[in-house]
């Protein structure tokens, strides 16, 4: 009787977390609450790709499970992997903390969606804080455009992802001339 | 018969996941191979607790998926936690990126066991980057001390993981004076 509820609870945990791309009536993407418990690709502090000067926030990366399962088997993403990106804030000096920073509060999140029966393959998707949707990114936007051109593997910056570069590279999937 | 099949594969993964600690005879913790599968908490850069100059690397920190979902219901650790604190190189100017910094090769990983069952109910263990085991800090250690007096639930620095200090504080588990 124990085994058969673990094996329940198991079978119900799975199905509540398909965690394939949803959208609403007006192609808005509704918001993957449950990112926090997907897989950590990495964090970086304040990083830019322009010639601003960078804004001091943390970025953290988290794809779904299935997703990053898949890549470490063939170095590919699978259609309907979603990446998302959560922008902290940057803190320093509270508690007993004397230098460095720590992650604080949720300024936004964007959710990168490869999903091959949309008109561009990788879509980006972008939500306040607390959005329960987020629009689509323009086709001709910074993110969609550097995104697509400068990608390690398909339009993702595995460049910067520490455990799947040497993937990529094990399994030739990474474009030539990444390092 | 498909249904079945999903049943078995999600009970042995289950059980290839327990994710308790395991000791060698002589009292060293085994690596826990499959942490950056676990619930990522937070990273933070340079930071640092003394007078020092801070070194730049980044700490990622990951804990169990079954001590999280306990966290997350109780604001307490369950015996039998483990946290990995991570600790990885800082990198700047890589491939397209201009500014800010991003995470390379892991430097050295830290262990933090509670276990009832041992001297001290909180256990630091320290991991070159490629060792198997990991010696368990002295009682006397920096480590100890300071997460003994000053960590916001138990030892653990729950003050700088965002996700989980709104948790303690309804539960009310936080240290008296935690911000």
């Amino acid at each position: 009787m124990k085994f058969a509820g673990l094996l329940l609870a198991l079978t119900a945990a799975a199905l509540a977390q398909s965690n394939e791309p949803r959208y609403t009536g007006n192609g808005e993407l509704m918001r993957p609450d449950n990112y926090r418990e997907w897989i950590f690709l990495s964090s970086g502090l304040g990083m830019t790709y322009g010639d601003g000067s960078p804004e001091l926030r943390f970025d953290n990366v988290f794809v779904t499970p299935q997703a990053y399962k898949a890549f470490l088997q063939t170095g590919k993403w699978p259609d309907k992997t979603m990446l998302v990106l959560e922008v902290r804030s940057a803190a320093s000096k509270g508690s007993i903390n004397k230098g460095g920073h720590y992650q604080e509060g949720v300024q936004a999140i964007e959710v990168h969606v490869k999903d091959q029966s949309r008109p561009l393959k990788w879509t980006f998707f972008g939500f306040s804080p607390t959005a329960a949707t987020g629009k689509p990114f323009a086709a001709n936007s910074n993110c969609q455009t550097c995104h697509s051109q400068n990608g390690a593997v398909d339009d993702t910056f595995v460049q910067f992802y520490p455990t799947l570069l040497p993937v990529a590279k094990a399994k030739g999937t990474a474009k030539p001339g990444t390092e």
